[in-house]
């Protein structure tokens, strides 16, 4: 029951979010009656709605004055950097209702988003719109921060000097590795289209005059040179062939002693743990044509037939590990 | 992350549920390929589905061979009469993209299923339909299943003789007070359409010889007399003007010293611990016009004013109390 009606729960959340309670309440705690005048929430809804999130631990509620947690304050505030609720208001307006169409999917192997009606593949349809985008890019770097933020940490950088992040978005990869090492230049690269999106949050960042865009589509050309190439939550977007030229286009790419670092909710190989990743390879049957998630093991095969001499895998955050590869 | 995603895990055992994956392996355990054809899945998402529900633990794996768990054995599978996947069905296909109104919900305060179109009122809607009417009964059977069984036994049945069910669906509160109690007979009260549906469970008890169905609409008569009545996720949804007119037609109906038992996932008075009936407060946003969950203090302060001398709450299981009444 708490799995199959765990959709409540979800969705009490992204309506929060969507509603932006938790960017309100960082400014300062209120009462039930100011929350529901600043949200415009009805008087019948307001008060089980705040108090869900209280005890989904989502909100503190001290003698009738709502607080975020520390979690929330620092998480799920827009007004802050360490924001990461880009991944859940996509979710809100666009999974949760793609989702419904799982039964159909399952049976179909046909992706259940906006590609549904016989549109453009999914990034032509993201990327098309600015709104789209933004709000993609933004939710890409919500699902990405921690484990980007681990891997400007764990990766033994001090051994290389350039490195560049394949289908970069905002760059957050980028600007958390090259502002966690001084030594390193980095290149953010994506289609043209995201330049202005990359370059506005780049500008923020203490190492923006390390970082550069480079932008071009790794279906017609060679990937940028670096010591280091980094695809973050990219090769489970596409099918098995795509995925096999995008590490032989990294191969090719790299000097020799050169790493590959493909991370993401890497599904354990036994594929029984790690319920994240499954599901995360669901999604990708509700958002690509032919994506799919996979294990470390299946990763390090690919490498290994691509020439990638030896391979290792390291467990960085939450559902997140990254496979490193050297040639 | 869990909870804002939360909706995948939901989603992919409600679409096991929906597809018959747990009926389909009670008959015996499959590998992946008998599955996929059994079931009509497209090879791109059998196995990732299944892993995902072994990961989930709704199944289980060994040397490939799937089989349920003996949770889901026992509960999900659709030949037992252990089966509570009615409220999970329902929840499929109605509650899940229901939900996803949750924001206009809130802002309003109006429901956001079938009526949100200005048809009837939810339960003549859903009444009027017979496919829908045998689903809906079924989902409060599997709702309340867990509850019933623990109320035929944990109540002091030995003082009483008689007793009715108010708003009985299916009668399955009825049915786990009689066969727990022989000295006892019962009596079933719903809309009279509920009538066959009621005849058709109840026949398959060993107590069929002590429970009767008797039909009839609690907003225009009176309600039946016995030494106990039960009101098992009614209260909720109702406004509290109905709410006290029901209590006090409870009061009515009784003789001096019967009980009336009033049972929800009860709030927790300090509104903070028990999120299942605080979301279940917001399912009644958008299934009702006036509905709400409350709390095991709201409701004895309901049933002092309508003149019951005591009161008390008892766990049962789960999210769910109840509140006993003693006139």
């Amino acid at each position: 029951m708490q799995i199959g009606l765990g959709f409540w729960a979800s969705k009490t959340l992204l309506s929060a979010i969507e509603l932006e309670l938790f960017t309100e309440l960082a400014k300062h705690p209120e009462n039930l009656d100011a929350i529901q005048g600043r949200l415009g929430l009805h008087e019948r809804s307001a008060r089980d709605f705040l108090d869900a999130l209280v005890a989904l631990g989502m909100l503190e509620r001290k003698d009738g004055t709502y607080q975020n947690t520390p979690s929330t304050d620092l998480f799920l505030d827009k007004a802050k950097p360490s924001y990461i609720g880009g991944i859940l208001e996509m979710a809100n307006h666009r999974l949760y209702p793609f989702w419904g169409g799982l039964t159909e999917a399952l049976r179909t192997g046909k992706p259940q988003n906006e590609t549904r009606h016989g549109q453009e593949p999914i990034f032509e349809t993201l990327y098309a719109d600015p709104a789209r985008l933004r709000e993609f890019l933004s939710a890409m770097t919500g699902v990405s921060h921690g484990g980007n933020m681990k891997i400007a940490r764990a990766f033994p950088w001090a051994d290389y000097s350039t490195f560049a992040d394949i289908g970069t978005a905002q760059g957050d990869l980028v600007v958390q590795i090259a502002e966690a090492n001084p030594h390193l230049t980095g290149i953010g690269f994506d289609l043209p289209v995201v330049e202005p999106i990359f370059e506005e949050y780049a500008a923020r960042s203490s190492a923006a005059d390390r970082i550069r865009f480079e932008g071009g589509d790794f279906f017609e050309r060679g990937l940028p040179k670096a010591d280091v190439l980094l695809m973050g939550h990219i090769l489970h977007d596409w099918g098995l062939t795509d995925k096999r030229m995008l590490i032989t286009k990294a191969y090719d790419a790299l000097p020799e002693g050169g790493a590959l670092i493909v991370y993401e909710a890497l599904i354990d190989d036994d594929r029984r743990a790690n319920a994240f990743g499954l599901l995360m390879s669901l999604n990708m049957l509700i958002e690509t044509d032919s994506g799919f998630d996979y294990t470390g093991a299946d990763c390090q095969g690919w490498m290994a037939d691509a020439g990638f001499r030896e391979s290792r895998v390291e467990h960085l955050i939450g559902p997140d590990s990254m496979v490193i590869g050297i040639k």
